[in-house]
């Protein structure tokens, strides 16, 4: 019943979001922000991507949502991405936070618990050696870079495994941990999304990709959680069609777009990978 | 006659274009600017995007055009948008100025305005919220974000609309307003572009490489009305081609660069579609 | 028999880069930025683009080589590079210099010449513009923007080709010259490659994809020559078969990760052109 809730829920959300077109201010890296401008248009959301604070009142006040990605940092960005985020409280403008190389940088890490100590962020998402950097779960192997694929989660300790909805709760928000399986966490539920092909971690940006669909779905939908659910699924949904027609990493980062951009909701239906888990 | 004029002119650009394969310089924002390099060189011309003003007077001085382009701003890239300015005047180099998002900052709008009043801008190209803006002309609705799709220009009225022409005489330059049509204004000719298909709104960036083109041809070409007119019409020709391939928004922008390397005149010839109007 | 020992370590060297997947850390410009992480990807390596000082002591010590391309640079970034190279020097991790415009500017040159005097370089890659202004070698005409195509570099003087092994051995590193062969020059030996197809001056950052290759080689590949022979043999392979399915430069940009991701032994080894040659 959840469930169905749920699955209707997604697709209502791909459809609205084309119908209602909100704007998404993303202050983002240097990287993949076109990727993520284009991710943007193709699942019908319009972005803005201006990173100047003295812009910020004009145009958050007009936003329906905020992304905020931390890779590519310096001192500078640092304090715009502080001021984009006092500013979207101001306008009550729902925030995501996507802690790009937290697991890497200690710089990163002190600006990203700093956002998550506001209280202003409803969505975080990240690939596990991100997250647990933030949570404080310690894994076997150091955390190299921003590519790192985590170990089956759910082989973790019971006694870290708790961390994760204790993080939810404490910060008020959904976590989200993107790798070969994707998990869902709030304070109450826990979803495991199984959706997604092995391509998506072989193309930069994917990650990033994820957050401006995050970020596009949560400013039409109240529930993070869903829209959270929504934004990966769509994602993922939308990679496994674009692997069958790749012939590389080149095609399927253009073909993941074009996708995107036209799913069924009977493509949808039938290709949601989804349920719930208890983690501790 | 004059018609037949604009259409000899336009072919004659694009294979000129290929053939001196002029320095196009270009100050742009961190979301398009690989795209636009990319269209550069597809048209034939050689892009460098030097942003360091240290670099101007060495740069610019062998430069054939300068695109500003403004989105993406702050307060060190507005010094050196001024500073390229006066150095492509010192050099007589054309410039072509972009200015995205203007109709959402007021930060923005204030740059835009006092490179205009340099009078040294050459071709100004904008969507209608930006450079209504500009102008001055009251919309009915507020401008949000940059993908501002304007009511139909022509139901404004005459006195709106004659601020237009008026615009482009006071600076001395060439406007353009990209839309589902787009309107080229200079202090005495009026011309309505229909070429373009709906899938160039959704890409980002592809207003930018319109700007990217409009300097490219303006290295070419003395008269800036005729050097607008090319660059509009190469592009929309060349993605109403990329459109009949196309299965989205991703294959269409790769596309786009495809068919605009390899035109053919009779091509050009056969869907250009432009008209002499009367703004008021 | 020596070259029979160079096609087996291209080979090996293709092979082991996806096995290894090292940690390649790059401070570039924006325009290709994005190319540059997905291209590393494609080859099987994990990119990382920091360009904040503050977190190269984090990442630096776990990078396996840094490339340093100084297009689009500024004072910022000017500084980041030195510090980057003196950081990659205390990790003992080797370095690629991609002196990006250096013909163009005398800023960049001068940077340039200050981190090839820190000792410190491995690999330093350029088109012939690039190279012959640090080498000093003077050209018949002037050198303009990042897109000059050398006239052919054997037809030079015998006096002025004797610069670049000294210039090699002065500073101990390996140089590479790109255009449409490429010649690899270290002290002792000189390499022409010729390789490759015109499309790859069609599209921008091919040199700086080049660049990337180059540092990912270097990370498993103790000798510069041959890493340096690997990236530019593999990217030249895959921009042969790429061209052969892509339609215009926008195809060939995207063919060309999807086939430098799945070479074949057999493939690499039937298409290796390259020959030793005697410079001076």
């Amino acid at each position: 019943m959840r469930k169905d809730f749920l699955i209707n829920g997604i697709i209502e959300n791909y459809e609205r979001l084309k119908k209602e077109s909100p704007l998404i201010q993303q202050i983002t890296n240097f990287v993949s922000i076109h990727e993520q401008a284009n991710i943007t248009l193709a699942a019908g959301a319009r972005p803005i991507m201006a990173d100047c604070p003295v812009e910020f009142d004009d145009i958050i006040a007009q936003a329906d949502a905020l992304l905020l990605n931390i890779g590519t940092i310096n001192d500078k960005r640092r304090d715009a991405i502080l001021q984009a985020n006092e500013t979207a409280r101001k306008y009550k403008v729902p925030v995501v936070l996507d802690p790009v190389g937290v697991g890497a940088s200690s710089y990163v890490r002190e600006l990203a618990l700093e956002l998550l100590e506001s209280g202003n962020i409803s969505i975080v998402k990240g690939n596990a050696g991100e997250i647990f950097s933030l949570v404080g779960i310690q894994l076997s192997e150091g955390v190299s870079g921003v590519d790192y694929v985590g170990e089956d989660i759910m082989e973790l300790p019971a006694e870290e495994l708790k961390k994760l909805p204790e993080f939810s709760r404490k910060y008020g928000l959904v976590t989200v941990i993107t790798g070969e399986k994707d998990l869902l966490i709030d304070s109450e539920n826990q979803l495991l999304c199984s959706n997604g092909v092995p391509l998506l971690a072989g193309i930069t940006g994917s990650g990033c990709m994820a957050g401006s669909l995050l970020a596009s779905y949560l400013a039409i939908c109240a529930d993070p959680l869903l829209a959270a659910l929504t934004g990966i699924s769509i994602l993922c949904i939308s990679a496994e069609l674009a692997a069958r027609e790749a012939s590389g990493p080149g095609s399927f980062r253009i073909l993941l777009h074009d996708r995107l951009a036209s799913l069924e909701a009977d493509e949808i239906r039938e290709r949601l990978k989804f349920e719930f888990i208890e983690l501790a």
